[in-house]
């Protein structure tokens, strides 16, 4: 058995790999570059290339409008494969269509909306003080625009988030509560089921977003008891940049909730063009205007890639691999200065690890002048991105040599300090 | 001279057609096809489909993470393309991204918070009762969220609709007035100038939608004094389906604006991913989440293939093709029992016609089977899209034959009713 910190370990891990294959599922333009931001933008698979071609050339180019008849039902279709293969969600409960930020603002609003005419004393938002920032600004915006209050708390963002860490800010005044399932920064997993339940406690809507947890982490919202989420396909499901986003409503609520921006894709008997908005019955209200029909197929195909993988064994690599990132870092890094920024216990980690540094961002600038792309969150957090269905065990040992080598030499240091590394 | 009902006279137009050649830079699957319906969706140019190509293979597929630092610069790139080439809009005063629906959404509703914060009795949001079906909802929607009243104005189809036929409902208690620039149905092109001009003269915020003019006829905002505007790139801009729509709000009005939808990509200083939304200044706060890149992508090629051929070209083009359809309709088809639902004056008339008729459903799905295609909209119209980059004279000419041997025979009346078309 080779040394776990050895560079013949990871290859024997390789080789091993009941999904090294997958690798050939996707477009590698270059061979010797280490990919380490999946979570931020996913690679390309050969098999949208290949769907985007077809939607292009032949539904846009030859079926021309016709093929709206196919079209028209791709949100709800798309929607319902990413509920079935990726969030534990039985049919007609997600939407594919807008971005994360419109979702969430739809989701959040029509929650917040519902709350305060139940009991209009319900006047506050709450939500993580570390939370993704568009997430923490479209909930400025609607409490501004609701005359609302908005409330940023702070949690310690190595512990995942769990009911009791917020017992102290739920009360029955509260309209929503909106966490993201896995934080952005250190990949910590939120107690989805038990935060759930205790908003339903106290009669507040939870607003769930999923963005770093979807496809890389397995997600159960029915059993959860989830009502409301959101989330993007851009990073783990690989759909294409700007891919869009989904939301998810638990059947029994979606005829209670009206979402703010009424717009024909989702009114009931869309072409007869009536007077009046009728909101659709099911998912189909929370639609807004035309869907971008190419991110849909995009999304379509990330999906069943994933699927074909399966979420349990792409969870059981993204384990391992964000596991020897730890182990490599507490062995090297430490030394130089580093401290890990993410969980230790794989339970509550998903498919990321934050390393925290305060040269963290000439780091990254070095990294990714010798062919390593990780990427870099304000301050001082260098973020490894480890998709599991792209990712080696050598490609991570590899990119770990480099980064000890790196500042070990003090190579980075020819990078200038990033502004916003110092704000 | 051949008799100008004749196919000899279409023929001999297309032969000195100067923009005869434009038809070459598009997709052709099926030369046999008859397609009539570019105010939908506008036919896939050859530059686009290279475009997409290189920017999933290479920009997504290649480039990964890194092709964001060109990305991120996009929407406002193309949305000053859009402004210079099609709307007569200075730099900085166009943004691409979201959907039509979700556009008009963020513009009324700041327009509606503005003037509401200037004068609480601005509590009035008014359009044309027969303004497009999406444009109703959204105001509709924010009418009710802000408990303000909307106010539905019947205004005859076929008039354009100027600042005289507004008179009577025009107040100090408006906040917005909200029209289509282009009616979706006649074609009938309103005073864009005029009615500014009476808004401005009430204090009301005027928000246009460009969706049936943009790339159809010349407009020119910055001209008319427009302020706020919206509108989709999938109709004559050819920017495929669900393509991302633009938004328009004149410089010296963006700071003064927050819309509602605060998300990360309208943020000061977007990856210091700091504590409170500071909006940026400029254009830029418009912006919600993560815009569709591909989508992005095809929008820019559709629109420098308009710029080339020249907007004043493509109108002269446009104004003979809908021209010769009205010609054409009074001598074949008012015998059998068509009226015109399009402005005779090619002055105020746009891309499109539309000709009534109470078996039009079925007339338009006999046309449909027979490599026509038109589109329906309820209750009883057909509606030509003449897009003139890929309409021919000929084309037109076959058409309107082949419509009128189809009821001159009722083999039209083998389709059943359209529900739609009977509610």
């Amino acid at each position: 058995m080779p040394d776990a910190l050895s560079r013949p370990y990871a290859e024997r891990l390789d080789a091993t790999d009941p999904l090294a294959s997958l690798a050939d599922e996707f477009v590698v333009a270059d061979d010797a570059l280490i990919y380490l931001d999946g979570n931020s933008l996913g690679r390309l698979p050969h098999r949208t290339r290949q769907r985007l071609r077809a939607v292009v050339e032949h539904e846009w180019g030859s079926g021309l409008i016709r093929s709206w008849s196919t079209w028209v039902g791709e949100p709800v279709r798309v929607g319902d494969r990413i509920g079935a293969v990726l969030l534990g969600a039985g049919e007609g409960q997600v939407l594919v269509g807008d971005n994360t930020t419109v979702n969430l603002y739809k989701l959040a609003a029509a929650a917040v909306d519902e709350a305060r005419e139940r009991d209009p004393r319900r006047t506050r938002i709450v939500t993580d003080s570390g939370n993704f920032p568009t997430d923490r600004y479209v909930l400025e915006g609607l409490a501004a625009e609701r005359g609302m209050s908005l409330d940023l708390v702070d949690l310690p963002e190595l512990d995942p988030i769990t009911a009791s860490s917020l017992t102290h800010v739920l009360d029955d005044r509260v309209a929503v509560l909106s966490l993201s399932l896995v934080d952005y920064r250190s990949a910590a997993i939120a107690d989805l089921a038990g935060i759930q339940a205790a908003a339903d406690a106290i009669g507040a809507h939870a607003v769930w977003d999923l963005s770093h947890a979807v496809g890389a982490i397995p997600v159960e919202l029915d059993a959860a008891g989830a009502t409301l989420a959101v989330g993007c396909t851009y990073k783990y499901v690989n759909g294409g940049p700007g891919a869009p986003a989904f939301l998810y409503v638990r059947r029994d609520w979606q005829d209670r909730l009206r979402q703010p921006v009424w717009g024909w894709f989702g009114q009931t008997d869309q072409f007869a063009m009536g007077p009046g908005y009728h909101p659709a019955t099911g998912i189909g209200r929370f639609a807004t205007g035309t869907p971008p029909m190419l991110g849909v197929a995009a999304v379509a195909e990330g999906v069943e890639l994933l699927g074909e993988a399966g979420i349990a064994a792409l969870r059981a690599k993204s384990v391992a691999l964000t596991g020897m990132v730890i182990d490599l870092h507490d062995a090297w890094l430490v030394p130089l200065g580093f401290t890990l920024a993410s969980p230790r216990d794989p339970a509550v980690r998903a498919g990321h690890v934050s390393l925290a540094h305060p040269e963290a961002y000439q780091a990254c600038q070095a990294l990714i002048e010798g062919g390593v792309v990780p990427d870099f969150r304000a301050p001082d957090r260098l973020r490894l991105g480890l998709a599991p269905a792209t990712t080696s065990f050598t490609q991570v040992w590899d990119a770990m040599d480099r980064l000890r080598r790196i500042v070990t030499s003090g190579d980075h240091l020819r990078f200038p300090v990033a502004r916003a590394a110092v704000t």
